[in-house]
């Protein structure tokens, strides 16, 4: 791609450096941007800067806050003896869209693999250990992938909390809704006919 | 999507304002530039302010420039007899990336288009008769897409330009290079029959 302005190559650039982002994409960006007025430009860049510079972790659940509590631990209205597990901020984001749980959270930052170097030293576990440790919580869900990773950081993890005898849970692994039973895996549909649950309307 | 920060929030709106990226690839983004370290956020923030703020239309052929004329206008090894009139940057991007053609160039800024009410006074039309008037040119090539408005515009600037005794040319209509026979539309056939060239290797 052949530029005639150094300024729009070094847009084009830090747009194209984004995950997914190719120059031609990254163009098409670029072009929008100057069609629009100044202001959206600026708006936008000062959204990012801020963002980047403001954001901060949450003292207690590790999630990503602005300030030094996330808002899901500042709300009293939650269920503070409740606290799910979970790999990253995404997959906290995917649990709090359904709507269907009010409890706290605790942000792991990852899952152990032997493969990727990663260790439970890496991880926020003593944080969590900490937090059961202070003896409000009741339950611990474990809301973790079922990757063979997912499974070795939850089993490691429920051995850990065995000592505080606080409950420790997994969320449900089973067929999909609107999923074919036909194209299940064979070790989702085992355990979902293992795990089978009363029917109820 | 359900944000725990306002930061975050902000950040993902402006990504998603722009087009083809949604709120859960607006969101990667930001996750990415999260990692990453604050310097790039910095530079890549800086990087489109300063384009926004920077960037000019080239005096002469309205092509985006960093100066008051573009690179390619003030690149003297030029062929300056030679004007291709394009719609946009993209098509001019697009030919300089053929490598093919060393003339100037025309940035018409738009087709004319009556049902969007586009005419001839929105396009740089006097411009590019003004250019022609001085009486250096020997040729404009025409290198307009072939849809009804682009062969209208072509039709309208060949007639404006008849008096001034320019030669105007369109670029060749034919059969793509690893184009299918079978699949090539009857009037692009038709034409590239009818416009066959002697062969030559």
């Amino acid at each position: 791609m052949t530029f005639s302005s150094k300024l729009i190559e070094k847009s084009v650039e830090a747009f194209a450096a984004l995950p997914g982002i190719g120059r031609k994409t990254a163009l098409r960006l670029v072009l929008h941007l100057l069609k629009q007025d100044k202001s959206v430009t600026e708006q936008f860049a000062s959204a990012v800067v801020a963002m980047r510079s403001g954001i901060r972790e949450c003292r207690i659940c590790h999630n990503l806050a602005d300030e030094d509590v996330c808002q899901i631990c500042a709300d009293t209205r939650r269920d503070r003896s409740l606290v799910c597990v979970v790999e990253n901020i995404r997959d906290l984001m995917a649990i709090e869209d359904t709507g269907q749980y009010r409890g706290l959270y605790h942000v792991l930052g990852g899952i152990i693999s032997p493969i990727e170097g990663i260790g439970p030293a890496d991880l926020t576990v003593d944080a969590l250990l900490e937090r059961v440790g202070e003896g409000h919580l009741k339950e611990v869900i474990m809301a973790i992938s079922p990757t063979i990773e997912g499974e070795t950081t939850v089993y490691y993890l429920s051995k850990k909390l065995q000592p505080s005898g606080v409950v420790v849970s997994a969320i449900a692994r089973g067929v999909s809704f609107g999923g074919d039973l036909e194209y299940a895996d064979e070790l989702t549909l085992g355990r979902s006919i293992v795990a089978r649950v009363p029917y109820s309307r």
